[in-house]
């Protein structure tokens, strides 16, 4: 058994932190300890400064010819190529398009159709809500023919059968932090001739991503959680290069066309992945978006990961050694191969005492039906800040704060 | 016949412009003369006070809170309903989301899907390309069972038979700029058990709308024209009320669920027209798109009419007048009922001419194959600038200055 875990000892990590000067990158608000960049990243320094050269100058003065002389109209695809190296994507396979919900119905959409004689979209019970009811619309509106599958992640090979068109997975899920083996579990897809697509929401900028290695064939994933992209950023897609040309995505706007100005009759694909594109961007959270892609390019990701890592594994160990005989549990897999940069605990108050931690500055959230959830971003979390927060995770639990009534009322939250 | 029109009669209407202080709302750049409004409004002055305050404030310090604390969560439907005030739309029925293509694939899905025994899309020869290319998306999708007839505008009447489905036209044509009389065509439409959904991208904001008075079913339509929204501003989704229990869209987002922090399996629509809401709005366009919103709720639209009818109109008599001899050809309707607020010119060397004058300080645009096309945005565009613009366009003629080379070389313009 070690020693307990100190404050100084967690100091002592900052102090020697190869990724603290990153910190400096970000504004955060004082007295908060930020444990939510998995749900909205925080606001890079240089953000502000670059949204209001995109508002002032190139919209206000540029105005329409920004679209050529500042380069708007390469942007999707720009800020997209940057967010496949985040992920390990060929040149030339990643767009930013849309939301993470619209990307998972062009995807999904594609691999039913690159799948004709198969009905089943395979998914994981619990995936995160947005992804299943893409799917479920998806389906009714195709007339029904097709099924969604819903299992349990250790079900997942045996389900991987010839009925199944398509596997959609979270390779870290929302809720328990738990991440998958991608590599393992596309190659068992395809060995069953299931295509996959991966949801990197809670992956991109937060754990190694290796989409060429694993061979995987569409993904999507979000913007403003870990690539700090600011709120409702827009979203990325993915598409193997093989699939290119013979992929069909049914959402074909104009900027998805091969020459969207000739304003052609009909619509034929742009070659690559800037077929994924529909209408036109929103630049200005397109261009906020392209600051925090360009910190995530900086970290070294194996640097990243090991601090993650160590990180979860600290804040576990803590609620352990501060808060034992509290009712939390770990639902976050221990096991390092198997865990995201986030800790999620279950409590059965699990809402009250977040409100509460919330209200004493540390900024986790609350995810239905118990789970306090932590989200790990190393960039600008640090260690000394884990002992902090769970030294006031233990006040509230020791002196009942969080049964007072303020703390229950239920808001909304993202 | 009147005497020749000059620039001091032109000056005279600005000095009696009703309409004239809301020049001073917008920021522009020295030296030009901006008629692509239509294509990309101005930046209005509050514009980049009320971004910084976003994503400083809000985002940065206020950080995931914000999705309460400053209103992100209700800002699609908040934005929407504002927009819904400017086209006659009862409360309730318009929400801001995603882009203006994606929002003629869901009004389509759906609208299909309100008359199955019918299989045809009408729409009109040479609509805008993303409704059409929307259109081809969807019937593909749907395996080929249902047909895009187009057909001239004069041919919609007698188009109108129990084969169609629904009829989608863009209300203010975006090449010729000619206006279509939406209470009629509606009614015909309906008449014909056919359902509507309208095109609003050159209409919100320019021109007088009464989507409750027209009986229109649905409308989408773009918020960085005469909006003045910035460059991708989001879209916004119009359905009348009583479709909304029986409308099923086939983008079932998590944030179109009726409750969708309580994480459910099933996708449940929200209720009335939230539901056409599909994932996370990008929040810095979306608060961009605020402030334009409000400016034009602020400008009576009888005056901006009536400004606008008659800027077209001086427009046309310009060219007339200055420019005879240089085979010009006005395509933009003159009778003021069909016409909206923009005035498209034929000339076999469009291009390069209409790249003389933006050299020159007249920003217009060009549409292939042969149109200048020029917005009319009353708000800030003055009487004399028409007069000044077409001097321009008169001296290049003149002179033969588009005959320059690098006048010739095409690019990308949107």
């Amino acid at each position: 058994m070690s020693p307990p875990l100190t404050r100084a000892a967690l100091a002592a990590l900052d102090a020697a932190d190869p990724l603290a000067a990153f910190r400096n990158r970000f504004t955060l608000p004082p007295g908060v300890i930020y444990m939510d960049g998995n749900s909205l990243g925080a606001l890079p320094n240089a953000t502000p400064a670059r949204v209001a050269e995109v508002v002032a100058t190139e919209w206000g003065q540029g105005l329409i010819g920004s679209w050529n002389h500042h380069g708007w109209i390469d942007l999707a695809s720009r800020v997209g190529e940057k967010i496949g190296r985040l992920i390990g994507a060929p040149a030339g396979c990643t767009v930013v398009a849309d939301s993470t919900s619209l990307n998972v119905f062009k995807a999904l959409a594609a691999a039913l159709e690159l799948r004709p004689g198969r009905r089943v979209i395979l998914s994981q019970r619990g995936n995160f809500p947005t992804d299943l009811y893409m799917a479920q619309g998806l389906i009714r509106h195709l007339g029904g023919r097709h099924e969604l599958r819903l299992v349990e992640p250790e079900e997942i090979p045996a389900a991987l059968d010839d009925t199944v068109a398509v596997l959609l997975l979270t390779h870290v899920d929302y809720l328990t932090g738990r991440l998958h083996d991608m590599a393992a579990i596309t190659r068992a897809a395809h060995a069953a001739g299931v295509l996959t697509v991966w949801d990197l929401a809670h992956s991109a900028g937060a754990v190694p991503v290796d989409l060429a290695a694993a061979k995987a064939d569409f993904a999507v994933g979000c913007g403003y959680k870990f690539l700090n992209g600011g709120p409702g950023a827009p979203a990325f897609f993915f598409a193997a290069p093989h699939l290119h040309a013979h992929m069909r995505l049914p959402l074909t706007g104009w900027l998805g066309h091969a020459a969207p100005f000739d304003f052609d009759g009909a619509w034929r694909p742009a070659a690559g992945i800037a077929q994924a594109i529909v209408g036109t961007p929103p630049i200005l959270s397109l261009c906020a978006l392209e600051v925090g892609v360009d910190i995530a390019l900086e970290a070294p990701m194996a640097q990243v990961r090991k601090k993650s890592l160590r990180q979860t594994a600290l804040l576990a160990e803590l609620v352990g050694q501060e808060c034992a005989g509290h009712g939390f549990r770990l639902v976050t897999p221990r096991a390092e191969p198997e865990r995201g940069s986030q800790v999620s605990l279950a409590h059965p108050h699990a809402y009250p005492i977040m409100q509460a931690l919330i209200a004493a500055g540390v900024t986790g959230d609350f995810r239905t039906p118990d789970i306090l959830r932590f989200g790990i971003t190393p960039l600008y979390l640090g260690y000394a800040e884990l002992w902090d927060a769970v030294r006031i995770l233990r006040g509230i639990m020791q002196a009942g704060t969080w049964r007072e009534t303020r703390f229950h009322a239920r808001q909304a939250v993202t």
